[in-house]
């Protein structure tokens, strides 16, 4: 309810979007079959992302990991669900879900 | 009054866990359905979930919205997936699909 003015502070050149509208495309990402990493390997799974994520114009801000289902959710920016696919797939962990976010609270 | 460290805070039965582990629940939960939400309604659902979510011990940190897929992802913190799912409900939007997360990047 009280989210009035608050996207002021971004760059002018950006076009002003609704509150609570995303300026830039936003990726929430979620992968199958993790069953039993541990946050190590989560870890190593996400350095590799962020080692080539630059090629694509992606960067991945966070990721989170349920063992027992075997999920693993990665919340990214990037120019297109194709662009996080690709560092995805070239990374060895490939996923189709891929989900383009309008807007977050 | 408060003489203890950062970590002393949270319960002593809580043992310390490894650099990526969290210490408290953490869930992922997934709502399927969602078609042409807007941010406005976005933000009216998340604001009926903190209006109550004290009463089940939870807090809703954050929600992402694809509403071509229908999807809506909410990040939060509680002491059981039953209590998120309680919450949900009472709020007018259940899923059943929450995941406990146990590592976090």
């Amino acid at each position: 309810m009280s989210d009035g003015a608050a996207g002021s502070t971004l760059s002018e050149s950006v076009t002003t979007a609704p509150p609570g509208e995303l300026l830039m495309a936003k990726f929430m990402d979620v992968h199958d079959g993790f069953f039993g990493v541990t946050a190590e390997q989560l870890n190593a799974a996400h350095d590799a992302d962020l080692k080539i994520e630059g090629e694509e114009g992606v960067h991945f801000e966070r990721a989170w990991l349920d063992p027992e289902a075997g999920k693993v959710f990665c919340l990214s920016t990037g120019p297109s669900k194709e662009a996080v696919m690709r560092v995805h797939e070239r990374a060895g962990h490939p996923t189709s879900q891929v989900f383009e976010l309008t807007a977050e609270v």
